[in-house]
């Protein structure tokens, strides 16, 4: 274990090209499988997909797919377009719940085709992501696991805005099913699909579920900093997140404005450094699992990536 | 071919009761999956479960399953619950967009817990499938192109009545997507799992298929009649479909509303007898189809379900 030269020797001199065509190769998938002759489905989804988003999801499975040493690039990518897809579909049913106007600094399919619409074209990306899932046997059951885990946690959450009962261990289960599961099944499902020992499986899905809780806390911090950077001077810093310019323009009252008061009741002051420092802990203990990789370039891009979950700026 | 001692010798000397046995599996397959530990989701879809529905998909893939020989229905019930999970998710979200208020004589699933519960229900519900049909590898393909279809006809439906240009083509089209691909992926399935030949999945595809058409055509019609009813003479008569009561609530105005002036269009007078001969004369051709089927009593509760599809005042 541990050579450089155990990569596989189909992947290009130039590693950074070989991981762009990986990511292109994600990006066909999506954009292939949305291609409905319903053209208000086709449009709404290509809509919110070119508006980008970091990728993080399908970047992670790609890449334990190369450092486990996967190279058919064409054959990892449709589960990878497929948890960028899950993910898609409950942004777009999130934006109905929150009345979120703006998504990825573009306006909410909401906001341009209305609540119908955006509803059929959320179903429309879950029924995309079977379809892209379907021939891939066994990985079904690990996604269809983290898809109910991240409709459990949307629901928790919405639970516990209603009932203003926000601690501690309710925002810990919340975060685990409605962010970490799907991380982990991007890992658990690159890992599987290169044919990984037992061992290695059982390490990326602790890595992507690590990374995952990591991600959420950061998100969350960002999110409260945009706002008080709203609120306190100018918009836009938030933008990427579409909540924090919604709740000060006037948009109905919805979810969303409970759910700033109760994050910033959440992370404020000590609060704030201890989510921070939460993160690092859990991004630590994320790269500890990557021991069961042959250090490889793709291994050292997953260190990159994990790092990335903690030092964004948006 | 034909001959009634074909039939399984498992399966009990009373057929009645197998039939029963077949649809406890399906209904206890459901309740399982839903049994979520977030409180509203295992509520929510437990109140539309209970408040029953014709349970019309499940049973035609029950069925088709027993009549191609299969004898274990604990294998064929998770994906016969998969089928009306399926359709029942699709109600949830269908009664948020048309602010249905009931459902199958029941408060619908808004009208108790709220928009932003019934959409995530209705996702919840989806996943449930998935969970359901994941371990049945090949099966996941006829579903989950079932599934975008059903989505695609929902869309076309509200496109339609959004544009006002509700042609016979389009209905045709709609009823296509929205109703008869479930209807044919759920005998298509049956036949799957009972390890059927080609030409027989083939034949049973289209079975359901033509039965799909034709149970939503007669659906309409009897949305209609009880419509007139209800707005002529006295509430009641549409409870089962909620759209009608609904209609003379003070819900919201919505799709609905328009949906049945569209409907009332395109389905008046002659149109209406149209329409009974086209669903009489798709049950013909359906049953047709029931040749590569051995006489059984299976058989023969296939073509008592074809025969019903038309035949109900509800």
């Amino acid at each position: 274990m541990g050579a450089r030269e155990m990569r596989p020797t189909t992947i290009a001199a130039d590693y950074k090209e070989t991981v762009h065509l990986a990511m292109q190769a994600v990006e066909d998938a999506m954009n292939d499988v949305v291609n409905s002759e319903v053209t208000v489905l086709r449009d709404a989804s290509r809509h919110i997909l070119a508006a980008g988003g970091k990728r993080i999801r399908p970047r992670m499975l790609m890449l334990t797919y190369l450092a486990l040493g996967g190279t058919d690039l064409e054959y990892a990518a449709p589960p990878a377009a497929a948890v960028e897809l899950m993910h898609t579909a409950s942004v777009v049913h999130d934006d109905i719940n929150d009345h979120g106007v703006l998504r990825r600094g573009r306006p909410s399919v909401n906001a341009i085709w209305g609540r119908t619409f955006a509803l059929l074209t959320g179903d429309f990306l879950f029924t995309a992501v079977y379809q892209l899932l379907a021939p891939y046997k066994d990985l079904n059951i690990v996604l269809a696991r983290a898809a109910t885990a991240l409709v459990e946690g949307e629901t928790l959450q919405a639970v516990a805005v209603k009932e203003n009962n926000f601690t501690r261990e309710t925002y810990a289960r919340i975060i685990g099913l409605k962010t970490a599961a799907l991380f982990q099944a991007s890992a658990e499902m690159g890992a599987l699909l290169a044919g990984a020992a037992p061992a290695q499986v059982a390490a990326l899905a602790q890595f992507g579920y690590n990374i995952g809780l990591a991600f959420q806390i950061v998100d969350d911090i960002l999110d409260i900093i945009g706002d008080e950077t709203v609120l306190g001077k100018t918009a836009g810093i938030d933008i990427d997140q579409g909540r924090g310019l919604a709740s000060v323009t006037d948009a109905p009252q919805g979810v969303s404005d409970v759910m700033e008061s109760i994050k910033k009741k959440m992370l404020t002051g000590d609060r704030l450094n201890q989510g921070r420092e939460q993160a690092e802990s859990l991004v630590s203990m994320a790269i500890a699992q990557l021991d069961v990789l042959p250090d490889s370039p793709a291994k050292d891009e997953l260190i990159a990536l994990a790092e990335f979950a903690i030092r964004r700026n948006h």
